[in-house]
């Protein structure tokens, strides 16, 4: 047998492994009882420390530095290259029984602080988040670091992400939109609220919302016969291959917009990772290459597709066939265009989003500046608050609202939320390009799809982990990245919403 | 290290990889996208690889046959016990890769019945069916056997089980009870059909029977903590422990009583696993003891405790509450036990369900009388069809009511069958036993089931693997297993209802 072809018998045990993980989390997060939670993290465990001792031995390494890299073709070439990175940069790095320890951890700490979210109670998830945040730290001194520690992390995510990139990124962001939003905050505060009393005043029975939710990822074109659509707490997505994508959402009785939007975010995750090309899937290039550029998909659905003018008109006329509306098609855009100082990322809208993004970016900037201290949960809750209080004038009053809200930290996903601000700044460049090629605004008065999804399977989609995201937006855009159509898009759009001059 | 500690480290191990498998196929039975079907296969067969190398090596064998039986205590000599039986005699007969190739072939298999069964195509399934045959009896060929050939599949699913005794069971069943059914059928048809017309031609929501499955299996004391009820095509039960037992269950608009029995069935089964414990989940002798006890308790849950008049007037009020009920109390009484001789196993009445399993029992005993002979499918479903003529006087007109009806096949599960007339007849003799501790009629009035499921845990459930069949029942009954109280039971409760009298 061949290196290559020896390799591949490896990784195609590595994916089963992987796939068992997969579905093992699914369960646990949408249907698994309570108690077996414990079972769950276990077998993940287990699993885990298979999975790592399947990549991390001398017959893998041998074989992936003892190829001839010349004669590989370019799949094989890119597969390589990608093992390098992923296991012998980063996985080899760290001992299996702290890589198998700390599976088990996250997965407890997850369930912890779901506990702790419930009852607002910080101290029952405290002491894992400050575990996690050590493990976090250790692992950075086991794989070595270049410049700031907090770069590893990032580029986990992105990669070549750095926080000088990231810092300039936020720079702009602060000094373009921090005065403009707080000029746009100010206006149709009376209309809104009037709006919103009425809108959510109504009960907009949960049967009907699923079937609202289904019709909708219809018309979006997400594939049921490789796809499934469930709920749970946090809306997500997750996938064994291009041929098992599964997304949740979460139904509102009193806010049927919530899981409209959550259902085209994640229809946005699902249709990246849908329309990824066979030959990569099957070589072990599958599932979409950053989470930045997964991001740009589900923002560009949710934001730039379904909150067009184009798009919302029949949106309106839906939701009137469902449940009768009654507010106007007028006051429905607006609504949807709603910006306010809140507390929770989620439910933040398009304009102030960014700044949420931003505070997380800079506590984990600060928390992994110092790799031997230790952190304490309630010392980062404050800063946490104090920095809302900074940048958007509005304060938590309680954990759950505001260090409690997201989940990721407590699966140790430190580095994750730049990729969010990323996403939205590429979905703008990626809809400006698209816009050269497609009347997008006359697709979606057609509730029309096919184009729009043909175009970023072309440009984006098919590639899956074969091309870096540097190179993805080059190919899709023409040119390389640049935030500059991100904050053009917001400024240009909610300054017409709001009537708002732009400086 | 001690060798049992050892020994314990490895069976914890093979406990992730089968948690794995249980949930990559309750996954597949319940929501899996069509496309993830074949990957979903391929998984399942590099994990049951896997299993199978975890206990079958030189290292569990030296532990398995060097330790010292003496000095360990009960529950490790019978986990000892069951190692030798299960793995040595069994397992490790068959080589690995052919192990491994049919696991993944009956996951396909069963995905082509279920395609078969809903286009009543016999061809698609025909040539997966008769190579999973063509398997089984290669692995008795390997494995060795004693007398018939298929003693050995009897005695996978029920220990010590021989065709000598289940022909004699049979002889006994074919006696006594077909002239008696032949008569019972005739009687009270216009009555039944009556009745029959009023109930089935209304709308049961499913959102409600949702709500009354769920309202019935909480009275029976089904924990939500340690368990999942769900949807299937069709109703089965499956555990990974004793904290996490699910059961499904499938809606008929126009007939309520499919689920609510079902529900009840698998509420049986999952209330022996949720009330194993601990010290033998823990000491993996957790999981029911075999396949006949485990259909003892959910048949005696089915009618023994839920079409018992005592409980069918409290149902029957809750019926009324949920849908309005346009049948009488005693109609619905006579309803719920209907003689019929019918094509479907799985929707058989309590007197006519024994032949259905004879039927299968005589096919398989056929089939595995010659190792040699390559067997045809369309030759098996036609001699399906003369037995259900024979016996029952009816025939099936299409595949999908005759060989196509039951998924046992497609999954390998030959033997699996007798334990269910098996289980039907032990949970005659158990209520008989139950009758002398408590007085059931009044429990299941007040529809109370907590002395009762107190009796069972005591007499059975908590012993998990701990005890053999033939030790439990001796232990609840304070007697030997003996069909006459099955067939006493029959024909008392019939007799009454259609007024026949008993020879």
């Amino acid at each position: 047998m061949d290196k290559i072809t020896r390799l591949k018998e490896i990784l195609e045990k590595n994916r089963a492994y992987q796939h068992a993980m997969t579905i093992l989390s699914w369960d646990l997060e949408t249907e698994a009882p309570v108690n077996a939670a414990v079972s769950i993290s276990k077998t993940l465990g287990t699993l885990s420390e298979l999975s790592y001792l399947t990549l991390v031995n001398d017959e893998v390494k041998d074989i992936v530095y003892g190829l001839n890299f010349d004669e590989l073709n370019e799949i094989d070439k890119k597969l390589v290259l990608n093992l390098k990175k992923d296991i012998f940069d980063k996985m080899s790095k760290i001992p299996v029984d702290v890589y198998s320890k700390y599976s088990e951890l996250s997965t407890i700490s997850t369930q912890k602080w779901g506990e702790a979210k419930r009852s607002n109670n910080l101290e029952v998830y405290a002491p894992y988040l400050e575990e996690i945040i050590r493990y976090n730290k250790e692992f950075i001194k086991y794989r070595g670091y270049n410049g700031h520690p907090y770069n590893l992390l990032l580029s986990d995510y992105e990669n070549e992400l750095t926080v000088e990139i990231v810092d300039e990124f936020f720079k702009n962001i602060k000094d373009e939109l921090t005065p403009f939003i707080k000029e746009v905050i100010t206006k149709k505060r009376e209309e809104l609220k009037d709006i919103k009393a009425r809108f959510l005043s109504k009960s907009y029975p949960i049967d009907k919302q699923k079937k609202l939710s289904k019709e909708i990822s219809e018309i979006l074109r997400f594939d049921y016969n490789s796809g499934v659509i469930k709920e749970s707490e946090h809306p997500f997505t997750t996938n064994t291959s291009n041929k098992d994508v599964r997304i949740t959402t979460h139904y509102y009785e009193n806010d049927p917009l919530s899981a409209i939007y959550s259902t085209i975010h994640e229809t946005g995750h699902a249709l990246y990772e849908q329309q990824i090309l066979n030959v990569y899937q099957d070589n072990f290039l599958g599932g979409g290459v950053s989470m930045g550029i997964h991001e740009s998909q589900s923002r560009i659905f949710e934001n730039m597709f379904c909150k067009n003018d184009s798009f919302t008109k029949s949106l309106y006329n839906l939701m009137d066939k469902y449940f009768g509306m009654d507010i106007t098609l007028d006051e429905f855009k607006l609504l949807l265009n709603e910006v306010n100082a809140s507390l929770i990322r989620v439910e933040a809208d398009e304009l102030t989003y960014p700044i949420h993004v931003m505070i997380r970016y800079e506590l984990e900037k600060e928390i992994f500046s110092d790799l031997e201290r230790k952190e304490n949960a309630e010392d980062i809750a404050k800063k946490w608050a104090d920095k809302y209080e900074e940048y958007l004038s509005v304060r938590p009053m309680t954990y759950s609202e505001g260090i409690l809200q997201d989940v990721h930290w407590s699966q140790g996903s430190f580095g994750y939320f730049s990729s969010y601000a990323l996403g939205s700044a590429y979905s703008a460049q990626i809809y400006n390009a698209m816009e050269k090629d497609i009347d997008i605004s006359k697709e979606l008065e057609n509730n029309e799809f096919s184009n729009i999804n043909s175009w970023l399977k072309e440009k984006l989609h098919q590639y899956g982990s074969f091309k870096d995201p540097k190179d993805l937006i080059l190919n899709a855009t023409g040119e390389e990245f640049s935030p500059k159509y991100y904050v053009d898009y917001l400024k240009n759009k909610f300054s017409k919403i709001y009537e708002v001059e732009v400086k």
